[in-house]
């Protein structure tokens, strides 16, 4: 939707709710069609390890939204919001993939960290253009997320290092100048080649899983190498 | 809830929301677990009806924001309204204890209809309790529906009357005095015995599904007649 009004601005916060609540029944009773497709033991593995996920999913939107109460967030504090909020989605839907086509349990884990690893460096790329994003490309301001005062993993490292950028970014107000400096600021601190290295670290891994649940899977390869090159 | 603060209040709406998430997720879970007591087939098919309940619930949830924005809303739109909102869920659960007990399809029908017309005169209920009921025992201001506007059964056929009810109503803001005023303008019209007579009839029908559904079975005959009598 980037760059597009969002469904919420368009027909208010509970028009748009409720539409989620119904795409999200319709998402599970078509996963419950599967079992036209597969064996009835696998079609309510595959609903089971869903609607898990969905619990993870819960879990992590819940530390993101008390995180915004906290003063002192943690990076593993933040390894495990995203995990949830993110990363579980992306290795359940791997792993959903494995179980349908007929591999066996151990592929189907080897998958899951492929897609959980994917979805942790999905989550800090979003993170790294949420700052340094071309707004142009986004459709978001510059530096939107600092602005909006989100505890991402460049701002907790860059908290962390001290110097700077906690006392401004701690400020009530930032306008949109000030996010440019604190981007800077958080430049310099050594936030974005932190955040760069871990997203290319988390692919790798995830690559490394990918090689051993189905070797030389080159689509796959390739979408793993285009998410941690996105732009938007 | 009544009379006990809600979860929104306490600890803000996204939160509030995320949790009613998980909950929902929790309870698909724990018809997933069905497998465990029941076959196969019989916990899949149960898992689909109660999603199947939930697309109408968010149909029926579509239905009460759209009616907000309308200036005229039938009868007819009420009850597709409440049915999908309220009815759908009552009578769902009841088919899925006769799907899980082992009963065969007429039945399981014969209590979706005993659950889904119960469902119907129990927001009828909640409709007459909103205007007319002791504040003192719902925990909310007397005729609080009147004040926020709600499209409630005995105000739409007050509405369709004609007379000095409709003017007033419309009227933009509506005091606690006026509210009272109203409440007395509907009873006038009839508006409130038409709800109770609604409530009888439709519980009385669901009373006959059950009795061809199950015959002689006080305890649900018991928890018919109660929702009927509630005062909050």
């Amino acid at each position: 939707r980037r760059g597009r009004p969002t469904l919420w601005l368009q027909q208010g916060t509970a028009q748009a709710i409720n539409a989620g609540d119904s795409m999200f029944t319709l998402a599970h009773l078509a996963m419950l069609e599967l079992e036209k497709t597969v064996s009835l033991s696998t079609a309510l593995e595959c609903a089971w390890l869903l609607h898990q996920s969905c619990v993870r999913l819960t879990r992590g939107q819940y530390l993101d939204l008390a995180f915004e109460q906290c003063q002192s967030v943690s990076l593993e504090d933040y390894w495990n919001m995203i995990g949830g909020k993110t990363a579980s989605l992306l290795g359940t839907c791997a792993q959903l993939g494995a179980l349908v086509s007929g591999a066996d349990g151990a592929v189907g884990q080897e998958l899951y960290q492929f897609g959980f690893n994917l979805g942790l460096a999905f989550q800090v790329q979003d993170d790294l253009l949420g700052i340094w994003g071309d707004p142009a490309v986004t459709g978001k301001s510059v530096a939107s997320d600092l602005m909006a005062h989100k505890k991402t993993l460049p701002v907790l490292y860059g908290l962390q290092q001290g110097g700077a950028f906690p006392a401004r970014w701690q400020a009530t107000n930032i306008t949109e100048d000030e996010a440019t400096g604190l981007a800077r600021l958080l430049d310099q601190a050594g936030a974005r080649q932190y955040a760069e290295d871990e997203a290319a670290r988390l692919t790798a891994q995830a690559l490394d899983s990918l090689e051993r649940a189905v070797p030389g899977c080159e689509l796959l390869q390739e979408f793993a190498g285009r998410l941690l090159q996105r732009q938007k």
